[in-house]
Formats: C-alpha cells, sequence, structure tokens
C-alpha cells in the first residue's frame, strides 16, 4: 500500500523540532518565559506593555499629535512607520514613505515624550540609520523569511520584534525568530498580525487575527508574544473588542491607529 | 477588458444583503441586541451565560458527576451530547452514542440539578423526543445547511443554538439562521466552534477559533454569539485562554471539558 | 516538555484510517480501481465520462434544449437541480426550485434523449418521488456529512455521486464514502467541486478548484473520481481551461452550464 | 447602519487596479500575451517550455548526471537551486546550500550539456556572480515581497521568474511584478508553486497546486504562466499527473526532481 509515514518534515511543531530546528527558542521547562527589557519597558512579564502610533509617519505634526496622545493614555512604546512595504511600486500624496525624514522625526518624538520607538526596516542599507533612534526594530511579515535580512539585524544588537508572516506556520515563525537568536541576539518578541484565511467578514479586512496561536506559542517558545489587533481586522469598531481578547488570551499589544483609535484603547 | 464587476453574490456581506437576504437576522439600529431567556437564562445581556458539560453523555455516571460539578462551579446550562456525528461510520466501546438512553440520563440530570440542558439533534425523527428534555438545541457544524432540517427544528418552538460550519462566512452562516427565523422562532443563539485554516498548530487541532467573527457578526446582526473554545483548540491547556479571549471579545461561552477542564474556567 | 504526539485523529489519512475508518472505501492493492456502470456509462474506466446541463431545471423549455445539446455534444448523462440548497430562504423568479415539476421534466428530457440523469436531492422525503427519474443521486457539498441522509440514499441502491464538502479533508469525505459503502451499496462516485481557500481570484468565484486531491484520492480510494470544474470557478472564461486540467489529473467530469458553455467543452 | 463599502484595497483585483496598480503586467487587449525568448527558448508562445532539475545542486557529480538526463529527456532548461532558503538555521550534510561552488558546477554543466539554466538567488550580494552563470534570476516565494530585493534583480536586466507566495493573493502577485517591470526588465515569468490552505492530502504536502490562478492570470495579465507541480505536492507520484494538468491549464512546466521523476515527464 501507499506510504504515509513522515519522512520529511511536516506542517505541526515535533517534539524533535524543539531539540534540533530552534533549540533556542524552545522553552527548557515549562514555567520558562523570558522577560526582555526595553527602555525600562519589560516584555514577557507581568506588565501589559501597549506599543501604540501611526500606521505611517505621515507628517512632523502627525507623529507629534499621536506621541501626545499615547503618552497621556499611558501607552508604552510610540510605534509608526517610515519605511512601509507597499504592495504595489506607484506612490501618491496619501500613501508614501517619508523614509529619513520620517525615522528623523520619529526621534523628535521619542525625545520630546520620552517614548521608546519601535519601526519597521526593510532593507540592510537602512539598518545603521534606523538603529540611531529605534529602541526596538520591526521585521515586518514580508520579511519574515528573508534569512539574509534576519541575520543583519539581528547583528545590529538592538531588540526585535518578528512579525508573523500571513501565510506562515507556528514553525516556520520559530524557524525564523532561531535565526535570530543564533547570532547572539536574545531580545526577541513574536508578533501575531493575522493571517490569511478563507473569511474575514469584511472585504477589506485581508486577514483574521489568530490569537489560538498565543496559547500555542507559550506552550513551545519561551518569548514574548505581542498581538497586533489593527492590521488584520482594518476596520476600527473592531480593534477594541480583538485588542480585549488578545490581552485575555495572554499577549501584549501592538496597535496602529489615529487619536480616536488609540484614545479607545483606554 | 475583462469584466470585474461582482453581479453575482459575493464572499462577504453587502448592505443589500441586510435588506434581501437576512432581513430578520440584521440588526435594524446600532443599539439592537436581542435578549434570549431561556430557563432563566438570559443570552445577550448583561450576564455571562456558560454552557458546560462533556462532549458525549457516556454514561449515567458521568453526566450526573459532570452535572454537580457544572453546577457548583456556577455554570448555567448542562450540555452533552447523546446523538453526534462521527466521521465514519464505525463505532467503539470509547466513542459510541448514548442516543435515546443519553436523551433519557440528560433529562434525569436536569431535574437533579436543576440546570438547563443544552443538546445536538442531527435528525429529524428524534426531535420529539429531544424536546420532551432539551431546553435549547443544538444544530451541529455539518447540519448548518441542511435546509429541511433547519424548518423542522425551527418549527419545534425550541430555543436554537446554531453552530457555524467550519468553512462557512458570517454571510452564509446567517442565511442559515434566517431559515430559523422566517418560521417565526425568534430564539436563536449563535455558536462559533472554529474554522478550516491552513495553520492549527497541532496536528490534533482541526480549526482555529475565529474570534474576529464576534465583534464582525455583533455589527450586523442582533442574534446573541456564543463561542465554543474548546472543539477548535482540542488541546485542554488552551482552552482556559481561549475562554478568557472569547468573552473579552463579547460573546458567551459554550465549553466542552471533563471536570478538571470545567474547573478550569472558575 | 509538552505533549505532542498525535493520540487523537489528526487531518490526514494515517495507514491505520485505511484498516479501520474507511476499509470499504480503501484500495486493497495499487491497481484496484473500481469500474462503476450505470445506465452503459462506465466510470472509473478507460472512457471519460462526462455530465452537462444547467445549473438548476428552470423549465421544461430549457432542460429540453439543454438536453438536446448534452446528446449532440456526445456527453453521457444529463444534470441538473430540481432541488437546490439555497443559502437564504427567499425565492425570487430566476432562483428557484422547481422541485416535483422539474424532476418530471427531466425524466421527459431522458426519455426524449436517452440520456441517463444525474440530480441532487437534499431531503430523505423526496427519495422514493427522485429514484423514479434519477440513475444517479447527487448528495451535494452541503449534506456530504449529513449522515442519516447518507444513509437513506445509500439504501435505495441507486449509484450515487458525493460532493465533497468545500471544507473538508480527503479523509472525511472517504469517511462520508464509508457510510454509504457500508450499506452494501457499492456504486459511489465522488465528485470535487471546489474548496475554500484564502484566495480564488474573483471576487464571484467562492472556492478553488482543488486538483491535488485527484491523485491524492486515486492513491488511497477505489472509487471513481469526477470534478466539476464550473461550481468553483463560477466563470465561464475558467471553465474549459479547469476542464481540461482536470482530466489531465485523472478525473471524469460534471459540468454545469448553458449552452455556449456545453459547447465550448467540445 | 454599518458601512460596507470598499473605500480600501480589498482582496480581489479591480478594472481600477489595472489602470493604476500595475499597467504594466496588466494586458492592453484581450489577446495581448507576451512572448519572452531566453537563450532561444521561447516563453508564451507556442511551445511548452519545461525546465528540470534538482531541488539543490547538491554535488557536481548529481548536477551532471540530471543535466544529461533533463537534455536526453528534451527539457529545455535545467534548473537547481544553490542558494536556498531553509526553514531553519542548522544546517546538516544532506541538506546544505553549495553556494558558489554550486552556481560553479551550474555553468560547468550548461556548457557541457548546452542548456539554459535557472536559479535561484536571495541576497542583492550575489547577483553579479550568479549573473554570470544564470539565463533566468529565480525570485523564490519568501522573497515575492522583498521589494528592494526585486528592484535590484530587475536591475540586472536579466529575465526573472517570480514565484508566487504561498499565501499571496493574484493582485499582489502582480504588485509585485510591476516592481520588476517598472525598471524597465520586461522578461517576467510569474510561476505558481503552491498556497497554503486547510487541507493538502499527505501532512508532508505543504501547499496546493493553485491551478485555478492559470486562467485567473491570463485573463489580466499578458505575462508568462508557469506552474511548478512538484514543491506543493511533495511526493512523486503526484507530480506527473499535477504536471499534466498544469499544461492542460495553460502553463509552462518548472519541475523538481531527481532522474526517474524527471524521466517520468516524458
Amino acid at each position: 500500500m501507499a506510504d504515509f509515514d513522515n519522512k520529511f518534515p511536516g506542517k505541526d511543531i515535533t517534539p524533535d523540532d524543539l531539540q534540533t530546528k530552534f533549540p533556542l527558542a524552545a522553552k527548557q521547562h515549562p514555567e520558562h518565559f523570558s522577560r526582555i527589557s526595553v527602555a525600562g519597558v519589560e516584555f514577557g512579564g507581568n506588565e501589559l506593555p501597549i506599543m501604540a502610533g501611526p500606521n505611517m509617519v505621515e507628517s512632523r505634526d502627525l507623529i507629534f499629535d499621536i506621541a501626545a496622545n499615547v503618552k497621556r493614555l499611558g501607552a508604552h512604546c510610540l510605534r509608526g512607520g517610515a519605511f512601509k512595504p507597499l504592495s504595489f511600486p506607484y506612490r501618491n500624496a496619501k500613501y508614501n514613505e517619508t523614509r529619513e525624514e520620517g525615522i528623523r522625526w520619529l526621534g523628535e518624538a521619542k525625545e520630546r515624550f520620552g517614548l521608546p520607538v519601535i519601526t519597521e526596516v526593510m532593507d540592510e542599507r537602512y539598518l545603521p540609520m534606523v538603529c540611531e533612534v529605534a529602541d526596538i526594530i520591526q521585521i515586518g511579515s514580508r520579511n519574515m523569511q528573508n534569512y539574509p535580512f534576519l541575520t543583519a539585524c539581528a547583528r545590529t544588537g538592538k531588540p526585535i520584534m518578528l512579525k508573523r508572516h500571513y501565510g506562515a506556520s507556528l514553525r516556520d515563525w520559530l524557524g525564523a525568530a532561531e535565526y535570530l537568536l543564533v547570532e547572539g541576539n536574545e531580545r526577541v518578541l513574536l508578533c501575531e498580525r493575522g493571517v490569511s484565511v478563507p473569511h474575514t467578514h469584511r472585504a477589506t479586512s485581508r486577514y483574521l487575527l489568530d490569537l489560538q496561536v498565543v496559547p500555542a506559542a507559550k506552550e513551545v517558545t519561551h518569548l514574548p508574544i505581542v498581538v497586533d489587533p489593527s492590521h488584520a481586522t482594518f476596520w476600527a469598531p473592531w480593534v477594541t473588542p480583538m485588542a480585549l481578547a488578545s490581552v485575555a488570551a495572554g499577549a501584549d499589544l501592538y496597535c496602529d491607529g489615529r487619536p480616536p483609535l488609540t484614545g479607545s484603547l483606554q
């Protein structure tokens, strides 16, 4: 009869994977949970770190306005993208990268409001410049398996938040984290941001937030788990319930939104 | 050029659907939320109804033992299956339906502990018998689009909990609910129990709990939303975080588990 | 450490499943392929049976017109639905079931053109009436796991075509087929008609045709595999390439379309 | 009531996308199909180009042995990876990259057997070296949305085969192709290699080959479509039927396999 043995790697994590594929990301004992401190904010402990800010650092005014709200409302880190992966090569006035200028504005907002900053990089060339400002480097979903880039990011020594690709298994995600850890960089945060599934409930919501991955990840890895409830839902009224659900499931928060949305997270 | 207009029904809900496809399930105004009372338990209001019990009513002893715990721990309804859709036609001692006998045991436990009972039916023939005991009829995932059966269930006049099929859109789910409502039966609960997606994080977890559907459903329907966190996860350690996340997302609870699991829901 | 052994049934077929879950559907040796004869048409052999016709038997004229084309173009069976699962309870003039009348028209077209007929049933009550006309009973996707109904269909003794549910695994599909076979009805055809996945390439195409399931099924079951290329694509220009691809993958054909479409299958 | 208008980009292609998001990838008229010549092999025309070879260029002997078979059996290009994205950072003897050495062996095999070569690059640094040997640069699934890398590849002027990411929509895929075209590089091939879906029919088959994307892509883009039937299936007996189905659906072929498999493609 046909041969069904799984001689090749499958889709789910096996006990052997914990030993051989991602020994550094794997828990050593059931209560093994790493606590990662970034500029006085502790991830993976008893606090509930909240990183908030706009999708894109569109202007100096915008980032200052939002940073003031982020600070006032008690969130812990300022987020905002100056480099953004855009699915098409053409830019318009509304949806554009502010790049070097945006990073500089983030740096000014950081100093002005005393907030650590997390921001995305997509290209090794910009790592040195971004590292002068960023307290945490974000590796976006689309770069999760860009291994040469993972290695370059890890070697900066900066804390890194690794977003799960929208099509990736937990196994592949931890494999990507292992590429960071094997470089000796121990400050790695994992961030769930939505997966590609048959039904997302709105034509504009391209992803489904996968909260089942929170307990699943905590069972096998000691790395802190962050959830981004805004990207998957892409619809403001759903962000608050999904943010609350994320925290209830055991995650920290990474949230994208303009002030009214940020306000709703109180 | 090619024609991309959506002349035919799509995958997501349109404003027109609310008027023409499921006007009875659709909200009439943003604060329109139905409250459904079943044996003194109110769904859709400020309470948090919890329905708990074993997957299958395996024996009289088992259901009595669990019912005692369900009562003691403060849950509101006793659940348990005497008729179960089994994916293969062969039975074994461990995984068998207790059918008429199981329904009778549920009735005895209901009387003994003063707990309303919810249980699944799969076949119109057994509706009269089950209705003598059940306070809520459960329509299982696999029967969500068995329309003649939906009609027969609705006509019993009993409250009904309609589980979402693991491959169904919110649009199809509300279409199925409309089949119940159009018969004049207004006591309909919707229950999310997991969807079929690429990654579930364990080979034994066949589904991913979709919590994004909770705010999505509440935006368009006035019917109460229940979540079953145990079927999708199929792994006891994940049930508590997913139960908490379900409540945080805005749902009521329907939980399957033996006493140790039930206990963990305190 | 956490326990990852698959003590419970998983998502994919195991060697043990072939022995214990669906021994009647499973192949006994690599070259075991059942040939099923229906009114002179042999499925599973060297012929390429094509079943064609309209989605719904909308009128006597329509079914006669299409049956004439089906016959003229050399297809082997006439298909057409008189009973159709409609996702919402409201009917309109364009999309309505013709029920008893439609079955009668199918019978007249069968006699007039000498074509065997395949048609769907959704309710046990209509089985005797439909069996007077139908040469093959179609069990639709939504009823694939409606087990009491599977049993009732099998007991008619008629050949049955079992459509795969759009969310079902190959394992669940063969489990459903086993419910038919265990009743002693050996004339079972399997029909792939599209699965629910993240991307279908048109808003109106709700499913993706899964052709990988054709060699996968042929590896484990001796039952003939049919593919319906029209339902998943839901877009006429894609039907011909997907029909050709289905045949190349090893399947028989079941095709829904009005005459221009049928013509394109030459 | 709730607002359902799609103000933001959705999941499927709209007529507007053809004009504004990927005007260079979009067809200008229904019969617009680009023909791309690479070392005498024409893609997108009436020929059926077949690219075959091993997954990895494991050794000089292996690639010479396979190249001899690829030539003898009439395939048109030699494929083989010297740089491979490996999901975990640890290497073993069996599954290792041969990198610069592998590229040199490919160059020797190319010269010896007169076969054009296609091979993957993952890192901009290696582009000049690889371009000395490769006739076509392969951009792998995981790098489909690594935009700075796409730009760097396009600027080499070499023909490029862009694999679809296993979670990407047709819309995102064409957006990535547009990043290549906008640099003035017109020789772009698209390659479908399997998508992440709920059911793949074997634990070791991580992807489902999406053949519906072939007619869907041909409806909107003039770029040639290639299918890789071996990566998704990951099971030799399924490769031949899926290769035949790919061709029947309208695609060219890119096939990974050791000699016995290559032989089966005759």
